[in-house]
């Protein structure tokens, strides 16, 4: 990841095409900073062309009389003048050269490895210079284009533009190509050309866009004579670069030191200024002590947020220990609130973004139509988690209103079944039925379909009751099922528990439908439900669940097979419309499209959020089936469903989810998975795909936790790793999973290189729900991350 | 806008650099189009270098013996072989030539107009190129560099890919600047050249990517000899297009027909799959009548969507009536929604979407901070709508949830206010005072703080009291404040209504504020809350308010003496916490950046939205004074704001509000509106301008349209116009604004040059509220548009 360092300055250099002046500026440039008397480290991870035109060649002769100052680097080199990707196949080709390209991850390993070993050296001002290859989208050995491969490193950057004929286009491409991965670009340089004057126009340009821009002298055409060209390049050096110190090229240090030092500068006023201005949502503000409790993220990629480490203990160097970078990988320990899946800032998806904007903007969606909302719904409709059930698809802004928009169905659905006689006055008091830890996001509304609590505000009015749900988990090494007291007793099993064999089991809903358990389970429901009508409980509109399980109230695993009976039964009984609340599990969190497979029922409504826009843009939707969409249906325009936020549908959100699902669904159908279904004795056939069950965590891992005495019980689904520490005031408000934890926060700072791009040590960025600890990852987490993230865990619960 | 014709097929074509066979593979397109007997039209817009190598004389030199089908034009021709926009100044420079630069409007109005020319001729299949000058980002004659300027055209592209050495580079760049315009991409075509290979690397490239890649011989190096040259390019070009038919080029030409064919296709199916899957908020379903209900835009530039009208009777072409376009512009009269205010897919938000997505992706909000939402929380708490008087901003996803936020916010303080003995019951009843046609969104926790009304689901209980408002309006050419009766009765006049001057006079609070309606304002309120507190009304925790107008409400000008006295009396008599409802109304949609500075008083909590993000994505922002912020600290988790939405104050939202507002700012700080306050006799001093009050909408035709008959009254503030039409049945219910201006959704098809880009005619779509028209412009709506957009209003009311 980022690398930033007090003393050392670095940026890469890239080109706007090749054959733009990339290496002549850049040999300025170390030059310049030669001569203040810096030490220069100039690094050129690949090169092609023949030895005698190698960069670093070049630099090291035309440097001046201050080489001593220089240190020259090269990581690949290849002879052939031709791109990086190619040159690798030729050498191999020839047989020259034995070696396979370099992996994108072990090149940026390479290249940030040689970087910070350029920071060793240096308590005091240096700089470095990193020249890429051709143009910004130039293949790298491994065959992607550069601004992708060198992303993780996220180093700041300049751009040399194109003088030539065209070269304004080339120039403001290439930058837009830069500004698409996010890049912060201090400058662009390019060469004076009297007849194109491309830089004439590209100074206000780039000005417009806050972005400085010098120009220079060209060079000589080349001379066929090599001595001769030695000379008159000297000589062109020595004016580009005079003694005098006087130059445009020392106005371009300036510059770059500027953009340094505003850079550490901004880092290191963000906490205090997030403290004066910012109000985190679900944070108590009186438990912030200082600015060291900010998390300064300052990039993101894969799913490593790059931090600022200037205010933890851990950089404060004393003078005999080498500077650390101050920026730092921490894992992405809850997936940015559960709503990653294919890493952080990933180009396709910026892309998408980029082009929907580009096309629409946003357009207002009642009544009309645009390709985005379109493929997206029809794609969730047919192919998606409405797959043989949903007729419609209707578009709001985040999970909670989808929630709301849900409830408004299930109302008006059981509104219309009452007949003309329904008491307006009583309509208010309908509930819901739903489950204990139920939690449907934040707004008034969804939150009155939970039970008060801790996250309700003062309007809150639980409408409905709540069923304690027997969950699943690995308690000291077994897979138990926790029956509440009440169903415990109609189980007549003198027990709280159920052993269960495995994961498989306590999942194989089909199987366990007959059994006694569910007879118990069909029983515990009929007669609360017999109690209800008797003791005059609220008259219950709809079934409302989050399958699976329930994530804001603690990660808490229900039994499947509890909800599979509860919806039988309460479609039989009471033909309520059902709700499948997937907006955390669905979409392949639990390594699984939908829910509706595993428990062989289907909702009348659900609603899909979080992963559907690849962690990008809030957007949900909510799918309906026929009959619930019917119930809207008139000529009256006040019977329509008049919920509508402004941005509904936008085509931006759309688009990316509709990126998103094009991504997900071909790993989901790959066999990237395969691995760890085989280790969770998952069924891998295609047919039980959309059933089987497997997590991203290994088992003996699992396992092995649940086993620790501090633990009360392990669960591992999909993505999700969630971990109950032992705490006898549990819940919500208990600090417990918090305190043991904490140092997992923190980077170990030592010479091994980690699983992170780069390979720098990181910390965890982990979310506790009071006794809970979860950890999360991403759909295509590398196995080498997922397991270091488990040794990592594993030596915080055992060394505490 | 974009022209699509059934039987003419149009490319534009663009380079991914100069020099990169551009004009010869454009050229064998259009021999390739002639060799199959299609009537061919090559349009180079813009031509520069000398006449003899001028594209269009190629292209008539070497289409070989099919020149009859074949017509080539160039629109405006330079000698200098050099950018567009240099060639213009080097020839005024020589004075050969008078012409001022075209605007980009200007030159949009001719290369549409040109294509609508060359379409009237066919009515069986025809083809037409487009050859832009240079690479993508070659500035055109304006300045404005190509990608944008004919983005309102919106045509299909071929992007020829570069084959020399970094062309890999230069054509993803391209390709990446031609995907941030929004631009289909049908193609891209290059030469083969044997020792690079790109065209190796870029097919499965743009395959992943969806887009065909094709490959050819390149020519020869140029000799010097003409006529040698010349024989050998028609033997290059006799092979590139073989009278056998058979070659590469004709593949590419079929795969353009498929694009075409495909294209037309989609638009046709669009209608009845968006009635098949798609639930639209706030309409009835029970009122589409079918497919020609469903208003299909295909794309959107500046305040116009492109909408496709191949179901509209316009269209439908008799054998003696020319082919209309099936894409036509249709003005976006609600400003999508109250979102647009700078126009739609504007190139800057793009980049900045882009930036923040690939830089961050979202990351988590909680205890963290971002640049993007670090500066936007500093700059609307500072400079902004938060400027002296708010400390903090929380941030959520639309103006519903960001209402949500304040409710809890304020409920929680007047909690707090009540000490310990607070009734857990009791506050569930506690209640706001607003207005009677407030509205504050669509979850059911913000329509709580509304009456019950159409909007209102089974859930809602209206949570509050509601005052009845003075309103003001232009009623048949006066400015008149209307009163309730019972105002009325306490104001004495004898009268409901009370005239003004003028609009200047109505909104001068500050010199109205000792005036007896002023004391009767104040009278009234005191005189309610007593009643309220006599007569056991709910116990009000906080005055919420809408500022100047309640928008879904029906565009209801509340008099601001009336919210003035009003939030001065409530804070007197009960120290209530203020909410402004800023979501429609703020951030110039009035023309002044918030209501604050009119009304002279500031809220504690400000909501805002809409225009925050310059109508592209969803963001909502809740500021809150440092009393509010304080109330919920404490050292319990539990008493702090557990509100939170997973994508909080996701990067690319507050990326996109930074953005739009540095534009939004620009435009207010300029003198562009000057010449409209001057015309409403309002202020254009620096220091008044905060709360200017004026219309992007003429005085003139304003007091015109008050005047009709048919028409109750009129009001017009910012971007604003309300046309409330007479209507004994009034309110949402009412159809009558709706049938009244039913044809303006139409374009009307005549040969003059409409004001939309392009110059084609175009329809007006406007959303009603009842017996409420209006429509709404940007902050930057050109005065031609709102001009033409005024005089089809008039047309269609008056000839009605």
């Amino acid at each position: 990841m980022s690398l930033l360092f007090k003393h050392l300055r670095v940026h890469q250099i890239f080109g706007a095409n090749t054959d733009v002046g990339k290496t002549i500026l850049t040999t300025a440039l170390v030059r310049a900073s030669a001569a203040r008397g810096i030490p220069v480290h100039y690094l050129k991870p690949v090169s092609t062309g023949h030895i005698s035109d190698a960069d670093d060649k070049h630099i090291d002769y035309f440097v001046g009389d201050r080489k001593a100052n220089v240190d020259t680097a090269c990581l690949f080199r290849f002879d052939e003048p031709v791109s990086p990707h190619l040159a690798v196949r030729m050498a191999q080709g020839r047989r020259s050269h034995k070696m396979d390209p370099p992996t994108d991850d072990a090149f940026v390993n390479a290249v940030s490895s040689h970087i910070r070993e350029c920071a060793m050296h240096h308590d005091s001002i240096s700089h470095m210079y990193v020249e890429t290859a051709g143009g910004v989208h130039s293949p790298t050995l491994s065959g992607t284009t550069q601004v992708d491969c060198y992303r993780p490193l996220f180093l700041p950057t300049v751009l040399i533009g194109d003088s030539h004929l065209g070269g304004i286009s080339t120039t403001i491409s290439s930058y837009e190509s830069l500004v698409l991965r996010g890049y912060i670009i201090d400058m662009v340089l390019l060469f004076h050309d009297g007849y194109y004057r491309n830089w004439e126009y590209l100074k206000p340009y780039f000005a417009d866009r806050g972005i400085h821009v010098l120009s220079f002298d060209a060079p000589h055409k080349r001379l066929a004579d090599p001595d001769e060209e030695n000379a008159l390049m000297k000589a062109y050096y020595a004016k580009l670069v005079p003694e005098n110190h006087h130059s445009a090229i020392y106005d371009a240090l300036d510059h770059l030191d500027q953009c340094h030092a505003r850079r550490l500068a901004e880092l290191e006023s963000m906490p205090k200024r997030t403290l004066d201005t910012i109000w985190w949502p679900f944070v108590q503000h009186g438990h912030v002590k200082g600015t060291p409790d900010v998390n300064v993220i300052d990039s993101a990629s894969q799913d490593f947020f790059t931090v600022y480490n200037g205010q933890s203990s851990s950089t404060l160097t004393s003078p005999h220990e080498p500077p650390v970078s101050l920026l730092e990988p921490q894992f992405d320990g809850s997936a940015s609130w559960w709503t990653q899946a294919l890493g952080h800032a990933r180009p396709e998806l910026t892309l998408a973004a980029a082009h929907a904007a580009g096309r629409y903007g946003h357009v207002m969606f009642p009544q009309a139509t645009h390709l985005p909302a379109l493929r997206l719904a029809e794609r969730l409709v047919h192919e998606g988690p409405g797959k043989g059930w949903a007729a419609r698809a209707f578009f709001s802004d985040d999970g909670s209103t989808g929630m709301e928009v849900a409830l408004k169905m299930a109302l008006r659905v059981f509104s219309t079944r009452q007949g003309c006689d329904v008491d307006v006055k009583e309509q208010k008091k309908w509930g819901i039925l739903g489950l204990k830890g139920s939690y449907h996001g934040d707004t008034i509304g969804a939150m009155d379909a939970c039970e008060e609590g801790v996250y309700t505000c003062e309007w809150h009015e639980a409408k409905g009751i709540w069923l304690d749900p027997p969950t699943v988990a690995n308690r000291k090494g077994s897979f138990i099922i926790s029956l509440p007291p009440a169903i415990a007793e109609l189980a007549g099993a003198g027990s709280d528990t159920v052993r269960v064999s495995s994961l498989q089991e306590a999942y194989a809903v089909e199987s366990r439908i007959k059994s006694p358990l569910a007879q118990a389970y069909e029983c515990f429901i009929e007669q609360t439900l017999k109690n209800l009508k008797e003791n005059g409980g609220p008259t219950i509109a709809a079934l409302v669940l989050e399958p699976l399980v329930m994530g804001a109230g603690g990660m808490i695993f229900v039994d499947p097979l509890f909800q599979r009976v509860l919806i039988d039964v309460v479609r039989r009984e009471l033909g309520l419309p059902v709700i499948f609340d997937e907006v955390f599990a669905g979409l392949y969190r639990l390594g699984m499209r939908s829910s509706g497979p595993l428990l062989g029922v289907q909702p009348d409504i659900s609603v899909h959020a979080k992963i559907l826009t690849g962690g990008l843009v809030p957007l949900a939707v909510t799918l309906a089936s026929d009959s619930i969409f019917r119930a809207f249906m008139s000529d009256k325009k006040i019977d329509a469903l008049l919920h509508g936020h402004s941005y509904t549908a936008y085509p931006l959100g759309c688009e990316v989810a509709n990126k998103t699902l094009d991504i997900v669904e071909k790993i989901a159908a790959s066999n990237d998975w395969d691995q760890a279904r085989v280790k969770w004795n998952a069924s891998v056939a295609n047919q039980t795909r959309e059933s089987s069950v497997w997590s991203f965590w290994d088992p003996e891992f699992v396992d092995k936790v649940a086993r620790l005495s501090i633990v009360s019980e392990v669960m591992a689904l999909g993505t999700v790793l969630a971990i109950k520490i032992r705490d006898d005031a549990g819940g919500y408000q208990s600090h417990s999973a918090q305190k043991l934890l904490a140092s997992i926060k923190y980077s170990e700072q030592n010479n091994s290189v980690s699983a992170a791009p780069g390979g720098s040590p990181f910390g965890i960025n982990y979310r506790t729900l009071g006794d809970v600890a979860y950890f999360m990852s991403s759909l295509n987490t590398p196995v080498a991350v997922v397991r270091s993230i488990q040794d990592r865990i594993w030596v915080t619960l055992t060394c505490t």
